[in-house]
């Protein structure tokens, strides 16, 4: 006997089958059965919007687990609305299908968007669902409340100011390597677990979602990184009209990417070019460094300095004797 | 010569040089530089929140001019945002096309919209852009303020209410019929002129802005007709837990579409059941009826009478004799 997968029927039960215990009690969700959706920020906040999409084939692959790809999508939300140092409050999704998802996709879709709600602080209040051809896509606007005038811009770095990154970075990009490559992990000399580590940081992006108050009290600037360490710094400080000198040795790294270290050659530009970290990248004034990381490890965040932000422009990247080296940037490129 | 189009080359070019233009002054959205947009409602207001995605060859025609398209992205959200009696604020745009514009598409899709905001009063604050596989499409969240407590809902028609439609029904789908068959139109007895507004209906939906006020004051629901009056008709009252009850000759129709209707007999179907009307359905009580046609006729915006709330479920047609009319409801489903 063969059990055929079970499509879900129609715009209203994937709205109210499974969309709408996604909107909880949120009042302004109306159940997801209004045509919008109301946010009232408390008195004294400001709201920071964005809005990220992520199409199958291009930031995921048709084959990820649903659970995975419901985490991913809003996690790359929820990372800039971090980085500006908003506490993360609703959002907004629209979902696109070439044909209707089984009711199986669905419901684990759901999950991981339920977890990533859980983990993150948000809840879904509304968004439209769209049958087209093209790959399933899913376009999220986040929001989250921050104390008005406090909200961390990526334009406002100034020179002198200590250049941090948090948590490691290249885990994610090394982890697509070897994703579903478990031959190229061994020539890395990874083990199973190390292995996981790496594709579980590219399949479930786990913004610092504890740095806002650090953020908003100490940091000149920040954004997320997500197309790649140096091409995101390179963006900040040109916004800024200022450049930065940043040290190889200094880049934290998770024991996995440690181990890739030692037996890849490419290793290094994987690791500064690649991509979908979704940690926070920032600047401090030197005087506030020790308060700033005594204030975001209180709330479970590590930061690394990396470097300084100079005068001029452009990224330099120098290694432990401060020799130059040059990266091979071929960071993504939305367009 | 053979003169080649020449593409829109980069994210930067496509964000600085078509889009940042369109976020004019408005300080939260930071000329397009930043990772996400700041709103700050004034003290007593909240935000309505919409969002709405269109496609190319499911929402338009591939080659529909881009200016149209531009208007229509933006007019559609903004319907949702007229309907719950918010003023037009801000949004943000998700932009997804196969491969890059030529210039001159992206200079047409930013004039039409840049006609969008004047016509609406709202300015580009945010989003994204993505080269991926399948159709051109533009998703768009949408946020208009409201007076805290005053967003009109859909769910809230009353037993007794009159329920009203503003401005004309189904010229846009009798416009999409005549889209490009003129024999067609003549068929129908349109001149040059009423065909022209018909299509212009369907290509530039013009939501009754100045509604607003009238609707905050005294509709006690309200929504926008998208997918068909019957079909909207039918969800507002499944929300609501009652019945309508609206008389087919009621129904408002413009010059173009009377002319219709006397050569087509499948017209009324079109007009009922067809969809892209963009006009606003709500309910009002019976004794706030002349004060509401008053203000919102001040305000440019004429609304009809089309018939009553009833209890039970479901919509009833009927003719100037009180004898029913089955209604063919192929309505569009977007799923």
């Amino acid at each position: 006997m063969i059990l055929r997968p079970t499509n879900v029927v129609g715009e209203a039960s994937l709205i109210q089958g499974y969309l709408a215990p996604l909107s909880g009690g949120y009042f302004g969700a109306f159940g997801l059965k209004d045509d919008a959706a109301l946010v009232t920020p408390p008195p004294g906040h400001s709201l920071v919007i964005t809005m990220d999409a992520i199409a199958s084939g291009v930031h995921f692959f048709p084959d990820d687990e649903p659970a995975d790809i419901g985490w991913k999508a809003l996690a790359v939300n929820v990372s800039d609305l971090v980085a500006k140092g908003a506490s993360p409050h609703a959002y907004l999704m629209s979902l696109a299908f070439p044909q209707p998802p089984t009711q199986a996709w669905m419901s684990g879709f759901v999950a991981g968007l339920a977890e990533a709600q859980a983990a993150f602080g948000l809840q879904l209040i509304g968004g439209d669902t769209d049958r087209r051809p093209g790959p399933v896509c899913i376009t999220i606007t986040a929001m989250g409340l921050v104390a008005t005038g406090s909200m961390c811009q990526r334009t406002t770095a100034r020179v002198g100011d200590i250049i941090f990154v948090s948590g490691t970075v290249g885990d994610s990009a090394l982890g697509l390597k070897v994703r579903g490559h478990s031959t190229d992990a061994k020539s890395w000399g990874l083990d199973d677990v190390q292995r996981a580590h790496l594709v579980g940081r590219y399949l479930r992006p786990r913004p610092p979602i504890g740095i806002g108050a650090g953020l908003v009290r100490y940091a000149s600037a920040a954004m997320d990184i997500s197309d790649g360490l140096i091409k995101d710094l390179g963006r900040m400080v040109a916004a800024s009209g200022v450049g930065a000198t940043i040290c190889v040795d200094k880049i934290p790294l998770s024991a996995a990417a440690l181990v890739v270290m030692r037996l890849e050659p490419k290793a290094r530009d994987i690791i500064l070019a690649g991509g979908d970290d979704y940690e926070v990248l920032g600047t401090i004034a030197q005087t506030d460094w020790d308060a700033f990381v005594a204030t975001v490890a209180n709330a479970g965040v590590s930061v690394t300095r990396l470097g300084t932000i100079v005068s001029g422009g452009g990224v330099r990247v120098v290694d432990g004797e401060g020799g130059d080296i040059l990266v091979n940037l071929d960071g993504y490129d939305h367009f």
